[in-house]
């Protein structure tokens, strides 16, 4: 049969840059991408990624390089994943509130060819971090400077050339850092295609077409709000970008831009409501209510959407965000979308009886192509065959996924997954602490807030703010302890772990993210 | 970066058959498969599929192994299509209303491990044709009969178990004979991934959800009706089964199963309208108004569908079916869906300027593996690492393609393409036929008649009813000519060619198909 598919096998790749090329043949007037004054139709961003594609490739960028981003939301992380898409090299949009040292572990960890960093608001946090980092050969580029090291001096010396070079879409393109269980994020490698069926997808549940006018108002680090941006890029229809979600801003552009789609969070829709009660500003196309009664967090989309009557499922960054749909039907957290199969696995890899938790296991071409350089934990969670979400899970006799909890204990702050590995790991290098339990407290706005339970070092002086300033200087600040409790010692079960439902119980701890 | 890949690329793949294993565990309840008393659950085609697979494993069936269906409608198809995906071998779903000579070249051309022959309608061409073909070592198998040769005694023997083998989705799964354009048609070779790709893209257009009943009424040998069924079966639903149009069968059918999707020719529902105009049957799940005025041919869905809102588009068997559409926007026949690029290229391979003619080419997941064992074909077609569609279109200023018209003359009667070369070659073979083109003339029911243009031999014998008769003998029924006139001679171009154009002008041809 060899003879029948050879000549094919080259046609039938279809990479992210080949949308992209796509978009500029069928929709070259569309504006694609839209961010302050600057505005680029799919016809003017192709000639963009060709210029950048020339000048990664002169810099050296190949298949599998790796390019950082620095910075906040913008225009630009679309252009770069657009250019290393036709080179098969890796993007990754890092967390732009990660502290210095946070930042020198992931320029460690991901060990790019370029970093594109922004001065404005990020720009100490990387200087300070390029210094400190191993050092590596990466070059520096500022993305929101002028001049000869700048991005846009990248784009204007590239050849306006595409040499249409065919790129296998199973390689990974995007990285999110996420999974800190262990006291460290790892990157999560997503492919070309895995981008585009997710797209795909959310293009029909969210009823994103090539009218659509997307608000990346989300952080682009969030799997949710890039599959978001990248269901209207494979739609065709609009990105407006914002640096960050400041009320003011929304508002003005959700006016100019007849926002149809956004991803926004309750204390900022709050904020817009009080900003917006005399009607200063016509966001009718995305609320269709004055009083914004019809918002449904953290996604905002048309009423007809499937996700809109029933809103809610399971993912995670691993599979390519929420891939258990409860649209899909069923109870619980519903169905999984098509491109996966689930089980329900027990600890030697069998399927469990329904209604009966196991942890979730994923197959198929929604998950990721592996954490980065974790050969050992890519091992490890795919030892069945199975890529092992660490959620646990049950299915329930109708065939749906029931949502029952992280199998390691995981904090929700606003939209952000904060592990308590991570701040427990951070808060013993600290000199006056000998044991630590971190756990999550209900809030009614942020739905937690992280508090620690301290066991102190038998003679050492400390106090609450000093242990919250020593997070706030080594993790992002929105990952530090609100709250600390001193205890002379912790709850412990009886495999010598500490018991954090005793915890919990005892200090306030609950509302741990359950179904979405 | 190999290391941190490795692991994943097993998980990552996504086959026919993990898709139907997913559907057991997600829907085991709902039904998936309907033919008159027959009823299954997605738990029990699993069963039934596990049973299929091991049988078939025993009689050698393997990769790239192929397997004909020789039969009308039926579930069967369906199994047939989840056993071969387990064990990476190709169903072709052959035309039943193939001549016994046509049976026999397909026969031969396909080379079957195992022909699935059904004795109502089918059997006599069937057996005709077993005894004419090329030995081979093919099993037959009644799949409408009992006993030991039986399909369902082939069920009853297999082991109930699945050993979940991972299968490439890139290899074929099933194969349509098409593209009759010199003479013979041949078998276009479609992915697992390609027909998931595209299912998932009918459940969006079509509005298909697990709560859909989909009438498979038209033949499943024709990748729109093919596209429909499989995509009923990836959201979860339900396809009800007919072996034929039949108006009166299609009314209870549809009354019964609370039908909401289908695929019906214009005459069939007209009959429909005539016997049902006392409404006796309740077909409002299909039809919202009981005159049946919101019909539009030849796919029927809910109204809220986008391809009702803008029905039509350009697709052929080779892409998957139905791949630029009006309903994505622009003018013409639209533009491309996802996954697949288009470019309008003259003959050395250059895209031709907006608005000017030229041949269609394709790239991308949806395009098929190529035609079985024709490698010189497919080479050709894809010289430029594209797929030549052989159909003529262009681009306007918006982006949008138009379809312009095969490029080779194809006639279209009812749904069936007809290829004038496939006729002209078969009168050729009647000794009193010296020359000859076959046009199509305009009909208001089939849109076009098959007339043929006849220059007899000198001194021959010969009139239109032996003609046609011939064509009987040979050829499907509805590729016959309807019409046959003598000439003496036929108008020939400056390369020596017949002027097709000048055949037309003088002998009534027209109404070729152009934009769907």
């Amino acid at each position: 049969m060899s003879d029948t598919h050879h000549s094919y096998d080259q046609v039938r790749l279809h990479s992210f840059g080949d949308m992209l090329r796509e978009q500029a043949r069928s929709r070259p007037q569309h504006i694609a991408l839209v961010e302050q004054d600057t505005r680029y139709t799919y016809a003017q961003l192709h000639h963009r990624i060709n210029r950048l594609t020339h000048s990664l490739q002169q810099r050296g960028v190949t298949s599998g390089s790796r390019l950082l981003w620095l910075g906040q939301n913008s225009h630009r992380v679309l252009e770069l994943l657009g250019a290393a898409a036709r080179l098969g090299a890796i993007v990754c949009p890092a967390n732009w509130r990660m502290t210095a040292a946070e930042t020198v572990r992931t320029l460690n960890d991901f060990d790019p060819s370029i970093v594109f960093w922004q001065e404005s608001e990020v720009g100490d946090i990387a200087r300070e971090a390029r210094t400190a980092a191993r050092p590596g050969n990466a070059a520096w580029i500022q993305h929101d400077g002028s001049g000869e090291h700048s991005y846009e001096a990248l784009i204007s010396a590239g050849a306006d050339e595409d040499d249409e070079a065919r790129v296998n879409p199973d390689l990974p393109l995007l990285a999110i850092y996420t999974a800190a269980f262990d006291g460290a994020p790892m990157a999560a490698l997503l492919s070309h295609t895995t981008l585009m069926l997710q797209g795909l997808m959310n293009t029909q549940s969210q009823l994103i077409a090539e009218t659509s006018s997307y608000l990346v108002s989300g952080p682009m680090f969030h799997v949710g709000v890039m599959m978001g941006t990248l269901a209207t890029i494979l739609a065709g229809g609009r990105c407006v970008f914002v640096s960050r979600p400041d009320a003011q801003t929304l508002l003005q552009v959700i006016a100019a831009e007849r926002v149809t789609h956004a991803f926004l969070v309750q204390p900022t829709v709050e904020q817009m409501r009080r900003l917006n009660q005399e009607s200063r500003y016509d966001i009718s196309s995305l609320f269709a209510t004055p009083d914004m009664s019809d918002w449904r967090m953290p996604m905002v989309m048309p009423a007809g959407a499937p996700l809109v009557a029933k809103l809610g499922g399971y993912g995670q960054t691993e599979i390519g965000g929420l891939s258990v749909l409860l649209w899909l039907g069923g109870s619980g957290a519903g169905r999984p979308a098509p491109f996966i199969q689930v089980k329900i696995l027990d600890e030697d890899g069998n399927e469990t009886a329904p209604d009966t938790p196991g942890e979730i296991a994923v197959r198929g071409a929604l998950v990721m192509n592996g954490y980065l350089g974790q050969a050992k934990e890519n091992a490890r969670r795919t030892r069945d065959g199975w890529h092992r979400t660490n959620d646990l899970g049950l299915r329930k006799a109708d065939g749906s996924i029931v949502f029952v909890g992280p199998k390691t204990t995981m904090i929700k702050s606003g939209l952000e997954n904060i592990y308590p590995a991570e701040v427990e790991s951070c808060l013993r290098s600290h000199p006056a602490v000998a044991d630590v339990c971190v756990i999550g407290v209900p809030d009614p706005t942020w739905s937690q807030n992280v508090k620690a339970v301290v066991v102190a070092r038998p003679g050492a002086e400390v106090n609450a703010d000093a242990l919250i300033e020593h997070c706030r200087e080594r993790i992002a600040s929105y990952k530090k302890p609100k709250m600390v409790t001193f205890v002379d010692a912790l709850p412990r079960n009886s495999a010598g772990g500490i018991d954090r439902a005793g915890v919990d119980a005892a200090h306030g701890g609950g509302n741990y993210p359950r179904v979405a």
